[in-house]
This record gives C-alpha cells, sequence and structure tokens, in this order.
C-alpha cells in the first residue's frame, strides 16, 4: 500500500509518534521523471551504452560504471574511488541504484538532477579526466555506431549528438535503476513474513530513536521534494564526540564548498538507506568500515544517543532488510571504431 | 559447410594453391573442452561473476573485463594495459573473444590452456596484483555468495572453493566467448551474398599473397594443434625493414623471455584474425594505430611484399568480414558482503 500521507511531516514528527505502519512507504513503481526528458527504450539503450563506455575517459579505462558499479551496490565499495592515473577524490562514490528517488546529486547535493550529475565526473581532472565535453562528443563523433543510436535517441534533434543529450540519455538509463520489493517493500505493501522478528524490532527501533527524522519517505533519504531541491542535514549535529575526531567527521565542510555560507559548513544531502548493506565503507570519507559501526556513528553525533549492542544489531538487520531485487539487464555492446581506436593517451 | 581438410597442410600449401573455397572454413560450432573442466551452466555463471568482479584485484579495481571487456571486441584498445597503481605492461591485452578457439594462450603462448591463462593477471603485481591465490581465496571466502556459486558449479567437491576450480570457471566463461556468424562464416556455409566483391577481392589477396601461411584455419590463427601445442611465427620474418625501426617490432623478444632459447627470439603466437577490426592498435606492442598500416607492416615484415593501396583496402574489407556476432549477455551480480567490504586498500 502506498500512502498519500505527506512525508514531510510524519520524518519531521516521527520521533514523537509510535510505530504505526502508515509511517512507511514502499518505493514508488517508478521514480520522477523531468517533463523535458520522457523515458523511451531508445534513449536507455543509448545511455546504458555511454554509461558503461570507459572511452569517455582520457586513459579509455574508466566508465561510469567504474565507480558506480550497477553489478553491485552501485557504487565500488572503496573510500574513494580512483580515477585516471591512479587518483583519488575526498569522497566516497554513492550508489546510482535508486538515485533517481534522490531530489538533488552528489554528497553537497550541487547538482539538481542526475543530468547535471552526469556532465561532472567526464569532466572532473581526477575522476575521467576529458578536458571538456566538446572533445567527448567529438570523441564520439569517431564512433561510428554512436550516430545512430543518437539519433535514434533524439528523434527529430536536428542535431542530436550533443552533450545535453549525452547526459540525458545516461540520466534516463539511471531511471530505470531502481531496486523495488525488498523485504521491507513486501512488508508495507502486506506481507508480513517478509521480516523477521529481528527486523521489525529493528524497524521499530529505527523509528523509536529517531532515524526516521532525516531517513523518512519511501527512499529513506528524506521527504517527497521537488527535483533539485535537496534535503540536507549537519552531520555532526551533535559535536566534540570521540566519533568525530576517530573518523575525522569535520575534515571535509560538505555544503559549504559549492555555497561558502557558514551555515553550510558540514552540511550534507541525506543519503539513502535502500541497499545500504551492499555499500560499504560508509559516510562522504568512507572511513567507517561496518554498518554496525556506522549505526552506532550515527546514533552518537545525529541523536546524542549511545546504542546497545542489542539495538545496533536489530538496526542493521531492519537495513539489510532495506536491499531491494536488482533488475536482470543486459550487457550493451559498445560501437566500435574498425581498423582503429580513439583512445590516444601516450603509451608509457 | 564445416570441411575436415587438414589445416596444416592446406595452411602451408596456401600461397601456391588457387582460391578454392575448400580451403576456407567457418568457425566450429563450440570450441574445444578440455575433459577435465566440462561446460555446466553453474560453472559459466561462477565464471562469469569472477570475470567481472573487481575484488579479484589489490584495489578493488581491475577486473577480468577491465582490460579485456567483452562489451567491445574484448581487449580495451590501447596499446597496453592498465593495472594497479597506474601500471603497464609491455604489451596489448589479446582479446578474449575466440580465445577458447586458440591452442596456446599469451602472445608467447606461455600458457597451454585458458585455465592456466587465468591464473596469470590476477597475481601479476602490475595488472590486478593480488599478492597470491591464497589471498584471493582467503577474500572469496569472506564472500558469502561464493560460497553457493561455488558449490553449485563444483558439486561433489570437498572443498569447491580452490584457485583451480575458480580458473576453471573463468575458462569455462570465457568458451562461451565465440563469435559465429561473421559475413566470412556465412559466405564459405553457401551465403554468396554475405561479402560483397571488395571483401571477396580482398580474401582472394589475403590468400594470394600467402597470409593463410600463418593465418590459416577456422580461427584466422593456424592450423588445429592439440590444446597447449602452440603456432608460432618469426615476427618480423625478413628483418630491417624501415618498419621494424618505427614500430621498434624487435625490442621485445616474444617468446625467448619464456624459454630463454636464442631460436626463440622474436617468436610469437599467430593471434586470431577474427574480429580484428575491432581491436586496435595492434601488435604485441600496440604500436601499429590501424588496421591498414598493420596490413602493410605484415606484408612487408612477413612476405617481404609491398602492397599497393588498393590491396591494402581490399584486405581491410575482408578483414572487416571476420567481425562475428556477440552473442548476448546478461549482467553478473556481484555477491555482497552485507555491511562490509573485502577491499583493503588503505585509503590515500
Amino acid at each position: 500500500m502506498q500512502l498519500a500521507t505527506p512525508l514531510l511531516i510524519t520524518g519531521l514528527l516521527s520521533i514523537f509518534t509510535p510505530p504505526l505502519l502508515a509511517q512507511w512507504e514502499a518505493l514508488p513503481d517508478t521514480p520522477p521523471i523531468p517533463k523535458d526528458n520522457p523515458q523511451t527504450a531508445a534513449k536507455i539503450e543509448l545511455g546504458k551504452t555511454l554509461y558503461f563506455d570507459p572511452r569517455l575517459s582520457s586513459n579509455g579505462v574508466v566508465s561510469c560504471n567504474s565507480c558506480h558499479n550497477v553489478m553491485a551496490g552501485g557504487d565500488d565499495n572503496r573510500p574513494n574511488s580512483i580515477g585516471v592515473a591512479d587518483q583519488r577524490g575526498g569522497r566516497g562514490a554513492p550508489s546510482v541504484w535508486n538515485a533517481a528517488h534522490l531530489s538533488v546529486q552528489f554528497w553537497d547535493g550541487r547538482a539538481p538532477t542526475l543530468e547535471e550529475q552526469a556532465k561532472g565526473p567526464v569532466t572532473n581532472p581526477i575522476e575521467m579526466g576529458m578536458p571538456d565535453w566538446d572533445a567527448v562528443i567529438k570523441m564520439l563523433a569517431n564512433i561510428p555506431g554512436y550516430a545512430d543510436l543518437f539519433k535514434a535517441a533524439f528523434e527529430g534533434d536536428k542535431n542530436p549528438m550533443t552533450a545535453d543529450n549525452a547526459v540525458k540519455a545516461i540520466a534516463a538509463y539511471e531511471r530505470t535503476l531502481v531496486t523495488p520489493n525488498s523485504p521491507y517493500d513486501r512488508y508495507v505493501k502486506g506481507d508480513k513474513k517478509a521480516l523477521n522478528k529481528q527486523q521489525i524490532k529493528g524497524m521499530e527501533t529505527f523509528l523509536e530513536i529517531g532515524c526516521t527524522s532525516c531517513h523518512s519517505g519511501p527512499n529513506f533519504s528524506g521527504p517527497k521534494l521537488e527535483m533539485g531541491t535537496g534535503f540536507f542535514m549537519k552531520f555532526p549535529t551533535y559535536p566534540k564526540t570521540d566519533y568525530e575526531t576517530q573518523y575525522q567527521l569535520t575534515a571535509d565542510p560538505g555544503r559549504f564548498e559549492v555555497t561558502k555560507k557558514e551555515a553550510d559548513k558540514n552540511m550534507w544531502r541525506v543519503p539513502t538507506l535502500r541497499n545500504v548493506a551492499l555499500t560499504a565503507p560508509y559516510f562522504h570519507n568512507g572511513l567507517v568500515s561496518t554498518l554496525d559501526e556506522a549505526v552506532r556513528v550515527m546514533a552518537k553525533t545525529q541523536l546524542d544517543k549511545d546504542l546497545k549492542d542489542e539495538q545496533v544489531a536489530d538496526i542493521v538487520a531492519f537495513l539489510n532488510a532495506l536491499t531491494g531485487e536488482f533488475p536482470e539487464q543486459t550487457m550493451p555492446r559498445l560501437p566500435s571504431t574498425p581498423g582503429t581506436t580513439v583512445i590516444n593517451e601516450i603509451k608509457k
């Protein structure tokens, strides 16, 4: 049963309400689709092809999937990702699974849409390292098969092969990357056997101690908001804990980097908890290795609570019930450049 | 029509015989399967999973598929491949497509089987960088889902999760990676419209000038030989050409590195030409960028012939007709480690 209750309200009030099933929502069948980028099979196919094509990087080796591995939990299970020339960023790769249900993208919410997000890593010098999108499009234009894929995906466009259309296609593919029917979803839809006793207990604890203050809504990433409107929270909210020092929680100022506003220091987009069991290590800097430790850190730094081991175990059991079903996917065929290569990195 | 003519003989005599269709063979329906590693669906599924699993590398980023990309021509279209820590080897990645039809593996033929080949890169310090196979198995043992996959693939084994079984599974998957029904295959099976005029002319030229002396047999990699028996050729056969200097053709001593025998200096396994249009750049060192230049170099260094531009274009047209059909594949789901990660590279 999908409920119409405004999540903004239930989310904020959840600390004070009993663990009613009415507060829990299953994942909607489809994520929000922007009006200017409707889903089509041809566009999704192009997007999937681009997503898996390592030629979108300066050394021909790094694809979107390298760091956001859809065959796994949608990330790379590393504290930070490895880009071209063995470079690393400061933050871990967020999962691509259910990213379509987030109202803003990146840890600091600096991209309002998946389209805008997709533009970033390709030309980031420490990620995929392409000099600019003109160079990407020039490269794609040298791969004969892409002309047809872009044409089919953007019928009627005079010049279909553009950066805007490339990221539209990638975003369209990413909007298919949703994981319904987790044990949690089946439970809230009425299958009372979908969760075991510990998971139900964990679900109650999750609500009672206040996790749903932030991790509310069907995606456990906050209330339903317009695409582009972020739901941010200060992390750590309760400062000066031992965890803060141990895991360098304030070293990265978070959203402050985007806005330069003092109020945005250590503010972060509330991440989804769907498939969270698959995306260790945890938090923006990936310095917390395990989910049980991540639960302890959250309870202490966000709710000022010291959890008992049993509570941690129960919540972790519940979080494992948020692992959904991953749709079976065929591998794309990457269009070829017969008799030549478009990868031009100088041989080392 | 698949012919029983012994290819060793037709191959060696081909320079002196007219371009009879009887000399050409389509790709067999299945590659040779070793008696001690029969194909089973469970084994292939395990092998595909391992093949795509980047956790088989020391930094958790490099999988077999990183360098031997099955979504493309089975390699990475680079002169050499990028391993962990941005390291490069001296030789290009050979294609995994139709490798099952080669009687030995690696450029220098140092592995007699796909099983032996699969052992190499995982523990090569400049490729996937795992310290040894014990470490690989220990890592796999920490991923719960792999226990079931190994058990299903090696029913009856007391201890199914071993290095030998891992490479058996990878090899079993690789034996599914064959590309039948190229225009060439359809032509020799009787579809006279499968090749255009230029391709037929190129096919005749390919035979007349002597390319089939080495590139014979259904895989264009030499005569049918027992698994483990290599078919090697000296490259360059005719020394002191300008190409030799320009493309550093003798810098790498080839099979000599394996045997340390003087006679093996610059000896190389004859590679398949199937899908050769998809695997630029060319030769062991990847220094020749285009297929037409590769044809010129081969004609000069191996046959002492200077080809006319028209001949080169015809042969290239024919070689493009060796691009086969790539079987549609589903993506494997990589088994997870709920709430933790097995990737232990220190954060940089």
